[in-house]
């Protein structure tokens, strides 16, 4: 067997998600089995990093499947580098799908179980007048929002916290104890990122910290209401959901070892 | 009656080009000049800057229209500042155009006919891999440009010429005769921007060059063509016509005494 490491861009706009489950169609992963199965002239199963949302975008969602040795070897007299493979990939692939880069890995690799780290960036376009051409991927605020408040409130984020108040998911079991690295939040020509750096997030954990900043930076609430909101473990004492086509899964990082 | 200048950004994939004309529908003038009298409460008449093709943006598109002193006055008692004005108008405009500026200006004041200087963007996507948020406001060129020899011909079309054979419009009646202040070109992680810097453009001209320069940058032509292409005045010696998706009308300039 061999296993393929892929590392995928796409517009999330059009799709319901990375994940195909139950009656769930029209998925990335979904698109991306299929076109690579036909591709590759066998049926393979797409390993993603996790899930994103509906709607949210992804400059570097990390993936793996493994692939028989008979149509590696296939694969290898037809398009020889991995480069070509790629790019072969990428003309069967939707416009809103592309493939960066598309590598053979050790066979242990897991893009999900060796994930150490997140990088997810939130897009709020806060100038005077909308860019029109950030609608899809960022999310409209009209008014204006107190940067320096939502740094304050970022401060008690950083760490090791139960997280639970962030959580979507109303039954989660496991733990909802997650590290938050660091949050970055930088303001540009009215443009304002919020970077999340972190060893993984909840369902929706980082659309509702976003929530939560931004009722803060409209000052519907205080920087220092964060620590009760986290201590309380309590989703409705947290913010409102922040849309998902202002968030981007940025990079998933793996240790050396794997 | 009062003269209204208003300052315009577009997303021009879905419309048919600025100008309504003959049976021609869904283009930006009509949706400005429909909205725009809907909001007003009175008929008015769009005049644009100059036209744009379908399928071209517009980050600051110059536009008047004018305005009978009882509508004026009637304005000025429900939203007083210009830019609730402005900000009432995007409210009833579709999420792909917006106005950024609205004031009132001098009487004489004609965006068309003030005009002095235009400055127009063309993207290119020449990255490794296809920038998937970029499909739509920029042209996809795989093979690596070369963008010395794009400059060395770029040198030739500085100045006043006559560009016949950058013009689209056979029938042409009027000078083709245009005067090129400066294009600049530059490069970032793969994405090139090329500005154009005229006092006005016929045609197509600007994808015209566009096409004709990425022809030199693949190597299909050499730099010194442009030379006795500009000189054949034959639009059949031009290269092709770059995609509209690509150009961006960026600002449109006036002299200081209108």
């Amino acid at each position: 067997m061999k296993n393929i490491r892929i590392i995928i861009a796409y517009d999330g706009t059009k799709y319901n998600g990375w994940q195909k489950q139950g009656n769930t169609t029209n998925t990335i992963q979904q698109k991306l089995e299929e076109t690579v199965s036909k591709f590759v002239g066998e049926k393979i199963e797409i390993i993603g990093s996790g899930r994103t949302d509906a709607g949210v975008h992804a400059l570097r969602q990390v993936a793996n499947f493994h692939l028989s040795d008979e149509k590696w070897k296939e694969l290898q007299v037809i398009y020889g580098d991995n480069s070509n493979k790629r790019d072969k990939i990428n003309e069967y692939l939707p416009m809103d799908i592309k493939v960066s880069e598309w590598d053979d890995v050790e066979e242990r690799f897991h893009s999900r179980l060796n994930a150490t780290k997140k990088h997810y960036s939130y897009v709020i376009d806060n100038g005077d007048i909308e860019d029109i051409f950030r609608r899809k991927y960022a999310t409209r605020i009209k008014d204006k929002l107190d940067i320096e408040a939502m740094k304050k409130a970022i401060a008690y984020l950083i760490g090791e916290h139960d997280f639970k108040c962030f959580c979507a998911n109303k039954k989660m079991k496991k733990s909802t104890v997650r590290t938050i690295y660091d949050i970055d939040i930088v303001e540009d020509k009215g443009i304002i990122t919020i970077d999340f750096f972190g060893n993984g997030f909840l369902y929706n954990m980082v659309r509702i910290i976003t929530g939560t900043l931004i009722e803060i930076g409209l000052g519907k609430r205080s920087p220092e209401e964060m620590i009760s909101i986290i201590d309380s473990k309590d989703r409705s004492r947290a913010g409102y959901l922040a849309p998902a086509s202002g968030l981007f899964l940025n990079e998933v990082f793996y240790s050396k070892h794997t």
